[in-house]
C-alpha cells in the first residue's frame, strides 16, 4: 500500500469514540451509566429551535448552494448578536460562518500558519487543537497552566515562549478541559501581548453563553481600536442552542481575515449546511429568555459539583468553571486514561482522561458535567468513594 | 497586521462569486440570463427528499453529535448502492460520509500527502481540487489532457510526470470541466499504473449518476483484488438528489483510508450534518426511478446543447459529456475570462473561463449545460451568434 501522510499516520485515533467504547463495556453494577464525556447539553432543544430546523430543511428555497462565508440572513443577526454581546460594532462582515467550532479553528489555523510555523498553545489544551495543527504540519508550542493560578495562562510564560516563528495563540475561554473563565484583564494583557508581539490571538468561546452570572461581558477585546488586526473569535451554536448534530459554528474577525476564510472554506466545504442557518438566525433573538435559563440550570448543575465534590477523600477540584470540572484524582501511580477506564468500567461514570488534552494533565479528568442534572451528578459523591483504584 | 499564510494569502478569490458578479451587471438587453455558471441540477428536489428532510430535521433524535465517520444508516444504505453500481463487493465499511465532495477531497488529499509532498492532477483540473493542494502547500503537477484525445488523460503522460515526490494521482470522471467520461479501459490502464508506482489514485465521481447510458457500469477498479491499496473513490449526494445546500458527500476506500480520513474529519468537523444523511439514507432506495428520469432529461439537454452548437461559426465543442460541456471559443487574441466576462455582461450567458480549470484552457468556456433545460440550452445559439467579442 502507499504511504499515509505521516502527520496524519502518527495522530491518535479521535479521543471521543474510545472513551465511549469504554462506556459500552460497562456492565450497570454501580448504576445507571453517567456519561460526563463528550460536551453534549443534557436537555433537548427547544421545540421552536427544532420547529424552526424541519420547516426550513423541508423547505426548496434552501436545497441550492449558499454564499461561501454563511447565509447574510445569520451573518446579520449574528452580527448584532455579539455587538451586544461585547458592546462593540461588530456586523455582518465580520462573521463568517462555518460547519461546527472544530472547522472554525481549522480555518482560523490555516489562514495564519502553514506546514512548519509555530502555533503557541497551554497545557492543558483542547485536543482536536493540537490535533489540527498536527495534521497540517504547525508546530504546536505549549505554555504550562499552573494549577495554582486556577489553570489561567501565564503572561511571562506566554512572552518567553512567543520566538519569531510563532504566529498565533490559541486560547479558549471558559476554558476546555478545565472550566476556567479567563478574567477580562488577562484577555487584554493577552491580547496586548500579542500584538506587540505581531502574532494573532485565535480566542475560541464556545462556552461563552455559561458563564456564572447574567449578562457578564466576557471581555472588551472587541472594543479596542485596530482590533481586527489581532483577534480572530471563535464560536459554536451547538452547546447553546443544543443542535451539535446540525454543525453551526462562527468566527468574528476582521473583513480581511474573513476574506481568507472564505477561500479555505471554499475548498472545505463550499458552504454551511443551509437550512439550519435560517433556522438558527430566526432562533437567535427568539430564544434569549431559554439560553438564559439554561445558563442558570448549568450554573446549578456547578454548584451541585462542588457540593459533591467537597471532602472527597483524594479527589478535588482542579478548576471548575463553564461547563468543565477538571478534576484531580487521587492515583499518583496511575495513567489519568487507566483511571478513566476503570471508572468507565467499574463505577460507570465516564470522563475524559487529562492526558487528552496535555502531557502535564496525567493527574486530572475532565468531567463535562454541564451534560447531566443536579440529581445524577450528586450520585457521583458514591461512585468516586466507591472507586478504590485497586488493580 | 501579522502575516497571513502565504499559501492561502496567494490564493485567487473563489471563482463562483466573481462570476455571479458579472451576472448581476448583466441588464438584460439580450433576453433573461441564462445561469450555466455553477453546476447546479436545473429542477428541484424531490418533494419525497424534501420532506424527509423536514421530519429528520425537525427531530431532537438527530440534534446530537453522530458518529465521525457518518451515520450507520447512510453507510449501510450508500455501500449497498456502490456495491451495485460498481458490482463489486463493498459495505458499510468502505464508506466515509462527508460534508459535500470537495470536503471529500480535502479529507482524501490529506490522508496522502503532506506539504512538500507532490499530487498530480491534469490540466483542465477541478479548481478547488488545486486550490485545496495549494493551500495545504502540497505541490501540483499537471499532465496536460489533450483536445484531439477528447480531453481524456494520456497514459504516456501521466506514468512520465510521476516521480519519486508523486503521492496520488487526482482523476475526475464524468470530468469537471470538459465533461468527458473516462473509458473503463482508461481508468484500469491508469488504476494499474498508480498501483505498480505505487502511488494512490483518487477518483472523483460526482457525477457519475449522469452517464450517457442506463446502467452503465463507470469501471471495474472495486472489482480488482487489493484494489483497497491504491483507489479513493468520491462521489457527492449535491448533484443527484438536488440538495447541494446541504452538504453531503461520501468517500468510498477501504478500512485503513477510512480510518485515517476519520482522524482528519474529527478535527474539520466532529461528524457530518446529521438529520440530511438519515433522510438521504431512506431516499436512496426510494428515488432510483426519479434519478434515472434526471439522467434522461441531462442526455436531452446534452443532446440540445449538441445541435445548438452544430455549426455555429467559430464555436466549436471542445468536449460534451455528463452535466458539462467545454466550448472553444472564437476569440483567440482574448482572455478567457474577458470573453467569459463579456458574455455574460453583453449576451446573458453565464458560465466560467477555462482559465479557472488550468494553464492551457484560455481558448476554452465551461458551460454546465445540465443547469438549463433544453429549451433554455437552444437559445443560446442566438446569443453566441450575436456576440461580437469586438471591445
Amino acid at each position: 500500500m502507499p504511504k499515509f501522510n505521516p502527520a496524519v499516520e502518527t495522530l491518535a485515533a479521535p479521543p471521543i469514540p474510545t472513551v465511549f467504547a469504554w462506556g459500552r463495556s460497562y456492565d450497570g453494577r454501580s448504576g445507571p451509566l453517567i456519561d460526563l464525556s463528550q460536551a453534549v447539553p443534557g436537555y433537548p432543544a427547544h421545540p421552536q429551535m427544532l420547529r424552526l430546523l424541519g420547516e426550513y430543511a423541508g423547505s426548496a428555497s434552501w436545497t441550492g448552494y449558499g454564499p461561501i462565508e454563511g447565509e447574510d440572513r445569520l451573518r446579520r443577526a449574528y452580527g448584532a448578536h455579539v455587538a451586544a454581546v461585547y458592546g462593540a460594532p461588530l456586523a455582518a462582515e465580520n462573521i463568517h460562518v462555518t460547519s461546527g467550532c472544530n472547522q472554525a479553528f481549522v480555518c482560523a489555523a490555516m489562514a495564519v500558519a502553514g506546514a512548519g510555523d509555530t502555533v503557541l498553545m497551554t497545557d492543558p489544551y483542547y485536543f482536536n487543537q493540537e490535533t489540527t495543527l498536527a495534521m497540517l504540519g504547525v508546530k504546536v508550542r505549549l505554555a504550562p497552566c499552573d494549577r495554582a493560578n486556577g489553570f489561567l495562562p501565564d503572561l511571562a510564560e506566554l512572552r518567553a515562549a512567543i520566538t519569531p516563528d510563532v504566529r498565533a495563540l490559541a486560547l479558549v475561554s471558559p476554558n476546555n478541559p478545565t472550566g476556567a473563565v479567563y478574567p477580562p484583564e488577562l484577555l487584554s494583557s493577552v491580547f496586548e501581548l500579542c500584538r506587540s508581539q505581531g502574532i494573532w490571538l485565535i480566542l475560541d468561546e464556545t462556552y461563552r453563553d455559561f458563564l456564572p452570572e447574567a449578562g457578564m461581558r466576557p471581555h472588551a477585546l472587541f472594543q479596542k481600536p485596530g482590533w481586527e488586526a489581532t483577534l480572530i473569535g471563535l464560536y459554536s451554536f451547538s452547546k447553546s442552542f443544543c443542535i451539535p448534530g446540525h454543525r453551526l459554528g462562527a468566527i468574528t474577525a476582521g473583513p480581511a481575515v474573513v476574506e481568507q476564510v472564505a477561500k479555505i472554506m471554499d475548498n472545505i466545504q463550499i458552504c454551511p449546511p443551509r437550512s439550519a442557518q435560517i433556522a438558527v438566525a430566526d432562533a437567535l433573538p427568539l430564544l434569549g429568555d431559554w439560553r438564559e435559563e439554561n445558563r442558570q440550570e448549568i450554573a446549578r448543575r456547578a454548584q451541585a459539583l462542588r457540593e459533591t465534590m467537597d471532602g472527597l477523600n483524594g479527589w478535588t477540584l482542579g478548576a471548575l468553571g463553564a461547563y468543565f470540572a477538571f478534576i484531580r484524582h487521587p492515583f499518583a501511580e496511575r495513567s489519568s486514561a487507566e483511571v478513566a477506564e476503570r471508572l468507565a468500567k467499574e463505577s460507570g461514570v465516564l470522563c475524559l482522561p487529562g492526558s487528552y488534552f496535555g502531557p502535564g494533565q496525567e493527574r486530572y479528568l475532565r468531567f463535562a458535567f454541564a451534560n447531566a442534572d443536579a440529581t445524577t451528578i450528586r450520585l457521583l459523591r458514591a461512585r468516586l468513594q466507591g472507586f478504590s483504584g485497586a488493580a
